[in-house]
């Protein structure tokens, strides 16, 4: 569970329900009007910008990895290679089916080891899980980019449709401030849609692809090493050499 | 047909016909003053940035690319072009006369290699084909993002004449919601044209760009392969050796 | 003439005049203080951007270049240097002083080898000119993007001026509404005259530099190829060549 | 203690409490909703946006620096390096146990030569730790600048969600100039928390971290050309001749 | 005195202060509020972003090179270089003691030749105060235009204070019209400051810049050859070729 993702949302979701008690009551801010006009047209807008298969990949996988943390980091994901060379080196291959590791990437290279298939299908395969994996994630982040860029624009739509409504209406005054407080509704659910919900999580799972491309590729390294039977010291200083210098320099403050 | 263009679409318009109906009645959101302004003022800006020709090629190629899918995947043409390289090795070139596809754009290759062309006219007219296709989409693409980009300006200057107006008749209040309503209705129509319509299209046209380019690049490289009789075997192999890797990893996906 | 630049200006014209007499007067939407705001404005602003010089050059030949449209386009410019090369292949250099061509560009050239200026000296001073003209065409377009840019913000200094007098004066409330309608008329002008006349024509300005470049170095090559007694075919042959890729495939489309 | 930045936040804390007491008194500008919304919806978004490791870091460690201003210059570094290089050339390494020097990443170098770690290690430890800390600097800076460019939207959601509460009790009209004014709060408390301290903040951050850059480079090279027992004169030289130009004109200049 | 500038400006503020009288008043938009907020505010931002040295250098040194033009344009500096060659080629260098230059950086350089310093020297000691000059001016150019960027957000801030202020008096209604014309003051004063005097000026520096740049390193290259006695033609041919390619043919054109 990725604790700041999750309690970032919880404070600002505590940000807005306590100002909206503080001021009144919480139907003030209900508008089935707003909610059509924002989640429609977002809906709209996206299903026109990207083809449906990216829709349908993009949003849920982005949400499910903007709300976890990897569990195993690059520098634990080291130490677990360099175990299971020691392994390898002790038992040989066979040996490995009984390593239990928590990462599932991990865990599909391992069997390919334990199975004895060979390098090249190995690499190719493994290179390939990870490359449609990273291109996933990445359509995930423009989804939730384009989102979060068109939510605003939604928002003020509904604000003009309301606003039209209300000054067509005018000849009643006393209906004018509610119809005018619901016709601001859309352009604050487009802001909140947008600022608190859509943009921070695009920039995560951008933060997220490339910790994923660095511990998938990290994996392919290590796992294509372990094939080789080379010795667990050398996985392991090859490992930490194939890292790219922000990670390494991580790597050394821990 | 792309159904994820044409369902957006219609989410989106019934998002305002709900949002329009929801508040009072259709006429409130007509008025034939932004239709002109917003119609009018973004057909005259577009005609002063782009020379004649290419809006008369862009706007309705764009228009019919942003609503149809290619027929054939590059998966697909790659089943297709090895299938015809199976018939050319067993029967020459000759026995493509009774082969039908569905590309118009393989199609013609097809004929090419069935009459007998040499490589290099087949290779020089059908990349100058692609060429000028892409170059008439690209412009569309250009086309329709430079109209998304000045509607909500021409919807501004609507509201802004439609203000002035207001104002200067202020005398008899009661007029003034509803002259107020009809100004806001430029700004409205500008928004929906630029968010709902000509954005999301020019960024689809961006993908269908790409999409083509892939598409019809395999199909000359398919179709030299073909002319030049190489086997089914080696012609598959090539054909995925040369795309892209973000198209050979969907190929390996699917 | 470059009938879409002024056929979009006439169109764009003709949509603000219609609105403008649907709901009432022209006189409404003149006023002097925006007037003075607007054109007054800009010009300072641009003045002290550009040097005068620039501003001199610059604005004029912009104009005149978004209205008018080459005689000659790159295909017909082969077919004409062809022939010329024809004509000193059959009778020598001399008879060049009988050929009439439209381009000035092209005129300047014919006559340079008619009087058997070396080759050296044409290549220099015919790429000397025209570096020297597309230096000033886009310093033109600089000039029209600045405009555009700026007029705006001009637009809104102009507004908030007038609603400073008006706030001030609010004692008399029935003057109200026409100070406010004065008041927004700057805001119109300088929208109008960024987004209807400025920017569209910096964005064509942009699109003719580009043309300009093809067409002047095409008359140059072509012209040396002639200084040098090249035979016809082979002129033609090494101005398509020579021609940048998009150009060709319009050649060949056509 | 950098006085630029002090100063600076003085002076426009100094320019906004001056006008809030010639308008009144400092009451009307205190509201808890608009501080809840403000420091609530950035804290929320930024959250989401970074990693917790990321934030606690960054937050203090951009503060700290954009309020401090380094001991030594690059050019009083290289008197101090050339006066360690002198000690040294004269009394060998153990003599460094005496130097005194301010800035501890040279402290930290100088400890490493007395006690005589080899050339790799020093290299190796200090470029790492420099690494780490220009690492952190830098996303002090990115969530200085994140903050910054969203604390403006949430002032928006403040604001908008007092308009809403406002016009819902409009019925009472006397309460609504002291509603309206709470809600433009939130505006308010954005655009100055943007662009008082969290913008200019991220900018002077940027200009730090390219001095600590070159000043702890400085010192690596230095500390390495002395632990080597390069002569005085020649270190100094390097040292001068490794600084990028633009610091080598201001050594120049002074 | 660059006249552009200088008339610019004057065009400008008479523009704003016909404006003023057409409509009523000076009085009524002298506001000290918006003065204290627009100056002060952009100090204090700007005082945070920059370091004290750069704005003490900066503002004037951007303000007096905004005014001033060369004396001595590319095209004159080759004459006179050229001029200067023939005196020492004749008198040899101590004639140079009476040669009388108004640009002081070639004065500069005349008196080295003439006090019979090396090559090395020369070229190091000019190159360098080059680079120092053009770094003072380039952060002259980043500071105008940091406070054109910023002054519109101030102006927002003091519209904002005064709006809040406004607001919580509402009780008088009378009151209500000036208070709203001093609160937006605030604006017209950031407008102002950005689009007519700090943007502007930024961008004029960056051209004075580029000029700059050619002229101080023609005046090296020139220095250099005279130095080492080379003939006037040669000094004046390589000076040409020495020249970017942009120079050259506005040389050209003259």
């Amino acid at each position: 569970m990725d604790l700041a993702t999750a309690l970032g949302l919880l404070v600002g979701i505590a940000v807005v329900v306590t100002l909206v008690f503080m001021g009144g009551d919480l139907r003030m801010f209900y508008d089935v009007h707003a909610i059509i006009v924002i989640f429609g047209g977002v809906l709209a807008a996206t299903m026109i910008r990207f083809p449906f298969a990216g829709i349908l990949h993009g949003l849920p996988m982005g949400m499910k990895f903007a709300f976890t943390v990897r569990s195993t980091h690059p520098r634990e994901l080291i130490e677990e290679l360099t175990q299971i060379a020691e392994v390898v080196r002790k038992n040989g291959p066979m040996a490995l089916e009984n390593v239990q590791v928590n990462d599932t990437f991990l865990a599909q290279g391992i069997r390919y080891v334990a199975d004895g298939y060979d390098r090249d299908f190995i690499k190719d395969t493994m290179e390939r899980d990870r490359d449609v994996f990273l291109l996933h994630l990445d359509e995930g982040q423009k989804i939730y980019r384009a989102m979060g860029d068109c939510a605003p624009a939604w928002g003020m739509v509904g604000t003009l449709i309301g606003m039209v409504q209300m000054f067509a209406n005018m000849s009643d005054p006393s209906k004018l401030g509610p119809l005018m407080a619901i016709a601001l509704l859309a352009t604050l659910y487009g802001a909140l849609i947008g600022n608190l919900i859509c943009l921070p999580i695009a920039d995560k799972l951008h933060v997220k692809l490339e910790e994923e491309n660095v511990s998938r590729s990290l994996i392919i390294d290590g796992i294509l090493l372990i094939r080789e039977s080379k010795s667990p010291s050398l996985v392991k200083e090859m490992l930490i050499a194939y890292l790219p210098e922000q990670h390494r320099t991580e790597l050394a403050e821990a």
